[in-house]
């Protein structure tokens, strides 16, 4: 059986303890390298696969230093404090150059931690939207490849339908999920914290170039709220809330079917003029 | 003449390029560490002072790996990538252990870019609040010693009157500056963007232990709006999103008081029970 195109994407070859050679994927390819939400994902999965881990994801901060080009990579986690409780990891993704020589595309840090039940209370709840059935699927034909990997319904704040520089807000909200449907894990849940277009071209309405600086997501789920919402829908929320001088920043929130707040999420966002 | 408590604490011996000794500042001191603002700011002094540094600090995320004893740290930063436009860098605080070992306490990376003007637009504007001088200041005797290196003037969501498991919001509003005051750079500001105490305090009135696992501030602001603010108030915000199985996040802005967002900054917060 082929793997899910998201498993596929995320194969990497052991190379050593915390080392990994994995490749670009041409299944969630963007406009100039891989969508930014699967090399998130990739820099988790090299945690989450090492064999010193301890508990589950609490952050990840990835920060994209260089467009990944197309082909292989070299992927190295390390986990450089573990408490008792909570550790610490640094991820680096590299790429050879013209000559041949190893450079940085990417950096990363991500906390793990062990979770137990405590006290526990949701300060922002679910927006008020319609069920995922009662909201179209977006046609997705005619742009970048990885859209084709998931399967979004868009309720409010989807891409302008003109690019007449009307644009009135940077909120957006939709339901997605994986395409075909996939079990959520925290790898998935980590891509999916990234798939809001750039808000400069919904508050705008003008299309220009722009590319996350860096991601950071906080994960508020566990083990057992992953696999409650299982195939189910997650609903996502971006909005930014300033763009000054080049950079503007987004928040976002993604919760499942039930109303639960699964993470937390924030970029830093280039943009041209 | 002394130099500016702030500016001491940021002091930094270089022992070699990107390479520096510092020394907790009891001036900064919280319970069981230095305040974090204070450690992320060194952090970003690191950068700042480094002879290759490009532009201005875009983004910046700490992880608190563990609490820094009083003494000695070693700073390393390291620029790991530099673009046309951008540059990432890694640093990290270490201390010797028992052994006398050098163990890593804090992982940070940091974006820095030349800006240039572009289009600009807030999507938050600073919420309606009466004027620093018709708040009163608060009394800071009893808190930690940090506290007594800023004068903070809370609007609402102040430290609980009662501790009686009777809070109802996590949302703090306060005008804020140096004590004595200081022109705003972005070291000073980077540590504000961590002053506020933990919301779950706020939320259920109830003190347990907390403290940041992960704080990432993206700046605004650039060097024309820190002149533009100099000694002047800065209103910060903070609420929380999400409170679940031992951590909770705070989403916060700070604004000066022409109205300008200065930075917004995400945290990740552990808690006790």
């Amino acid at each position: 059986m082929k793997p899910h195109p998201f498993d596929a994407a995320l194969h990497l070859e052991p190379t050593g303890v915390g080392q990994y050679t994995g490749q670009t994927s041409p299944a969630y390819w963007n406009m100039v390298g891989p969508f930014g939400g699967i090399t998130a994902a990739t820099v988790l999965a090299a945690v989450m696969r090492h064999p010193q881990r301890l508990g589950v994801p609490l952050s990840l901060t990835v920060n994209f230093a260089g467009a990944l080009s197309e082909g292989p990579y070299q992927l190295l986690a390390q986990p450089v404090r573990t408490n008792r409780s909570t550790q610490h990891w640094t991820v680096t993704l590299l790429q050879p150059d013209d000559q041949g020589q190893p450079v940085v595309t990417t950096t990363a840090t991500v906390v793990t931690a062990t979770r137990r039940e405590t006290w526990s209370l949701s300060d922002m709840p679910m927006p008020a939207v319609p069920a995922p059935a009662a909201v179209p699927p977006m046609q997705v034909d005619a742009i970048s490849v990885w859209f084709q990997r998931y399967e979004f319904r868009p309720i409010q704040g989807g891409l302008p339908q003109r690019w007449d520089g009307g644009g009135d807000s940077s909120l957006t909200q939709l339901w997605m999920r994986d395409a075909p449907a996939r079990a959520l894990d925290f790898c998935a849940l980590t891509a999916m914290s990234d798939v809001f277009y750039p808000r400069v071209w919904l508050r705008r309405a003008v299309k220009v170039p722009a590319g996350t600086v860096s991601i950071t997501t906080y994960f508020h789920a566990g083990d057992a709220e992953l696999e409650a919402t299982g195939r189910g829908y997650v609903l996502g929320q971006a909005r930014a809330q300033e763009f000054r001088n080049g950079f503007f920043d987004q928040s976002a929130q993604l919760w499942n079917e039930a109303g639960v707040l699964l993470c937390t999420s924030h970029q830093l966002v280039y943009f041209k003029e």
